[in-house]
């Protein structure tokens, strides 16, 4: 074990341990706060109960979404060369170029938002080439892409640390840099077969129940996706533990997007999930440690079928449903503006107090 | 017939005659630019849809929604003094000066939204009392507040046509101001009662199926309620066509409301519907001219049981389903910034053409 890779397993046992749940407190006042407004009671819907968990993520009565930042994690999967995607792989390094370039559907969507971009090369094959005044891409490579799951391990479970702890660092970096609500975006061809087989293993369900048409395989080619991820979760039925699902079928950017999660978690930032990929790295942080949840919120619902099973298994409901697929965190941006109108809500609107009438009970 | 009233009839013949319906051709130019996009065939769901929608209302495959605006119309409900509502018609007036303190939750929302927020007097009881430097609330009263349709006629017929034609003036201030998207809201203790029986009359469904909750009726209240329509239906049961219902049972902003969305689609501006009152004023607009629908799209989905029924008529799918039931223009400002989003993605996104790519369609 190299000194770097005690560093990055002493990083997730540090942050794990300092996980809390859901303050309940503060929860409680944001709610009793927003019964307190001029208006029927609970008639804002789920924009109440928005900002009560935003609340009680952040621990206090008074939250903010002042400087929400998305974070995009990049990587390529062995497993992309066996077929199972729409697109080639080197499609992963092109569109990481156009996120550096801003005319991605996410950079589009982030500044429609007001929201920070940061993107992260996990491992992409070809490290994308940046030209000068374009959005940075952050170096935070383990390895050339992973392996194909169906042949051997996609990583080993040092890189899958080492991912991790990236992604702890990508989320401590953002919060220190002032991010408030953080929403995840992917990038990665092949990352929904991945996906897929660690929903699958994760949650001991069929492949078949979990495997979509992704990027737009459909017929045969579905049918053979299916067969694909079968085949992944055949080959390593031996695998124990979240660890080893990871590592044996895995991708480098779900496990940095399962640290960043839990890395945000730990700073009682709220998690905003984009689609079926950032859903299966949040499965992955759950099984690792299951009081990350409390720091999650859903934003969109796939029509990738394993979405909802995903979702259904945390326990979250998704703020929008818009039938994307995109990924790339364009349902997580799309969900900021609204995740930030029910904090102001919460913040600014007036209340029976402030008109000096005691209660908000209508009357007789 | 008095000349103001000729005028506001000569205003809804000129608003009515000049409507037209979507631009297929924007439309189609508007969605083969998306398909371009540099994603997955349709992977951005709804969002692609929304901006194809809005190119086809503003009639150019480069749309806008550059200046949005919401526009508040009140009013009170002899219906009212009834017994239908949860709350005294008093707050009707204390809610619009909210509205021009800022602090209600349209303010807010609007705010959140960068929407420029109108708030007209169709015909509150008491005027509201408006302090300098606050929110001005026009001042388009046609009398103050109808008459119970449950013992008379809400309103006269020219009563009703003046109504519209202030919504049409409204509509018509708004783009000339430079709005290219407009949202509904609405303000009047005992309009969900009107609104009901509006829904009842012109689509011909039992009151029990079109009548809920509102601010917060439930048990033996909401059954009063549900009597309440039930008596006014049968009371105007010889109504005949859409004005003699809407002046019979309608309130004087459903009224305007209806003539904001006239007015609206004759200048090609969309109109985003908010909860069941404004759905409710759709309802009277497509009746009074079937292609108005044309320019409408539903921002939400209210858990009031008759705004399914009423979208379903109009055959609108909602943008957002938020479980939101407070009315004010909440859900259309909430809706806002997503469909300010789909336009950027269509004019912002990169294309496969920009990067010399001659199709969308990915590899074998």
């Amino acid at each position: 074990m190299t000194e770097h890779h005690t560093d990055a397993v002493a990083l997730i046992e540090r942050t794990i341990a300092a996980l809390r749940p859901l303050d309940a407190e503060a929860a409680a006042a944001a709610a009793a706060a927003m019964d307190g407004k001029v208006k029927p009671l609970r008639s804002l819907g789920d924009l109440e109960s928005l900002a009560v968990r935003v609340a009680g993520i952040q621990g206090t009565a008074s939250p903010t979404v002042a400087s929400p930042a998305v974070v995009v994690c990049a990587a390529d999967h062995g497993i992309a060369r066996d077929g199972v995607s729409a697109y080639p792989q080197e499609v992963t390094g092109l569109m990481l170029q156009g996120f550096a370039a801003g005319t991605a559907a996410v950079g589009v969507l982030t500044a429609q938002a007001g929201a920070r971009l940061v993107v992260a090369d996990l491992g992409v094959v070809e490290p994308p080439q940046i030209a000068p005044g374009q959005n940075e891409v952050l170096d935070r490579r383990v390895r050339p892409g992973t392996a194909s799951s169906l042949t051997g391990e996609a990583m080993t479970r040092a890189e899958a640390e080492q991912a991790v702890a990236h992604g702890i660092g990508l989320a401590h970096l953002l919060v220190d840099d002032g991010a408030d609500l953080v929403g995840l975006g992917e990038m990665g061809i092949g990352n929904t077969t991945t996906a897929s087989a660690l929903t699958a293993a994760l949650l001991e369900r069929d492949p078949a129940r979990v495997t979509g048409p992704g990027t737009g395989v459909s017929g045969d080619a579905l049918a053979a996706k299916v067969a694909a991820v079968d085949a992944i979760l055949r080959r390593h039925e031996d695998a124990r533990g979240t660890w080893d699902v990871l590592a044996r079928m895995g991708g480098l950017e779900v496990a940095a997007l399962a640290g960043v999660i839990l890395g945000c978690a730990e700073r009682r930032v709220p998690v905003l999930l984009d689609g079926f990929i950032t859903t299966a790295a949040a499965l992955v942080a759950w099984r690792l440690a299951p009081v990350s949840v409390d720091a999650m919120i859903a934003a969109t619902l796939s029509p990738e079928p394993g979405h909802a099973v995903q979702l259904e298994a945390l326990g979250l409901e998704p703020v929008l449903r818009l039938s994307m697929r995109l990924g790339e965190g364009s349902g997580a941006s799309l969900a900021i503006p609204v995740v930030r109108s029910a904090v102001a809500v919460l913040a600014e609107m007036g209340s029976f107090a402030d008109l000096g009438l005691a209660e908000a009970s209508p009357h007789a």
